[in-house]
């Protein structure tokens, strides 16, 4: 996977363990998606061009394999696991130095306003722009 | 799976979506996790008793079923879902009014200093002294 | 000042020192600000109302008084300190039983959109609909 | 002041009215100060050096000057505005470009356990330690 962005972790981030509370690394992992949106214009623009509510969530899953303390250098990696009709899957590594910190995935949609409320729309136009960016 | 406690969501917890930026959530799991602790007298007291460094994440998982906003009382669920002999996990439902609102589940270990860094300790202690307090 | 919520303040809420990391002070005196609109709608349908971008905010501050920690249960209390043309100042009191743990302060704009950017507009609207409220 | 670190701001940090959540403003205040130890070790080796439970806040302040969204590169400027004897003052400045967004400050206390609770140490020999590594 590539490396995508680095966290300077700090203190703020930590809990009364020492060790990185672990929902910043969900947070860690969006800032991360948000980043592959840039050279799209971020997540605003794209979704006022796409029709989109928003690039949402259906599902996320994080794997912890070794701590993460105040004062790490956290190397982000993201990729694209998968693409479906209705959903992009994301892939996650988190290290530090040369030890796996994490491993992580994103399912997200496309969420449109529907007859019936919100509805996962087609990832066609989405998937374009992004491979067209890479 | 029994109600466990109530956010009050607020503006910050959402993000320019108008929605809960995910990682609140887990957030919230986590702050469910810690409440079924505090009739053992909370994280810090158990872990010392256990000679723990805490009882940390092993995994953590989410399916978002739908939206949360400012202003919904988000209701928390919250059980052991599995005793392993070095890993509990736990099962959390969140639940606006009927409607599901997100399945999440942790998995968590007693993590102790070892010989050669840090391991899963066993969870048999930890166990008896939750299901005495239930 | 009188009481207008209570934080069941959790092991997530605190840094390493085991104590509460004090931007999350400032998140929950901006949730007691959001809980004062409530009974106007909330803060979207509030603004939309009074053709506004945002209550935001000009400055904050805290003194921090005591420590707060993992398993207290924090009373936010609140009230508008000031009434200005264009500005209104909230004060806020911190307290874990009969202990003072911080006092703050709020200065807020109703930020409109203007000929050349942002400006804080007329404050009269969004009293009367408060103090009415109250 | 001295640029010290840069903050690549995203979506998350940023709430429903497409702005940053202003607690997340005293976050990267906080992580300023944390940069600021890393030559002399980091927070948590320091306060065991200088016998501290932590360098702790007494007084938080920001003004508000720019709106920081999704995509800004925030630089944050640092600098010690005063010592005293038994507390130190920082000031930050977040800039966009040539764009002021805020201004801030801290008073920080060295922390000790004294003979009533918690009282606020001599400032003298973490000023030798932040002086001799600038």
């Amino acid at each position: 996977m590539p490396l995508l962005m680095t966290v300077d972790v700090t203190f703020g981030d930590c809990d009364p363990a020492g060790i990185v509370f672990y929902p910043n690394i969900f947070r860690w992992m969006d800032a991360g998606f948000q980043k592959l949106l840039r050279p799209l214009g971020g997540h605003q623009k794209l979704c006022r061009e796409l029709d989109s509510l928003g690039l949402g969530l259906a599902d996320a899953q994080a794997q912890f394999r070794s701590t993460i303390r105040d004062g790490d250098q956290l190397e982000l990696h993201v990729s694209v696991a998968k693409w479906s009709a209705r959903s992009v899957t994301l892939g996650y590594e988190g290290r530090v130095g040369d030890r796996l910190a994490f491993e992580g995935r994103e399912v997200r949609c496309l969420f449109k306003r529907g007859e019936d409320g919100i509805v996962a729309g087609d990832m066609n136009a989405f998937r374009e722009r992004l491979e067209k960016a890479e």
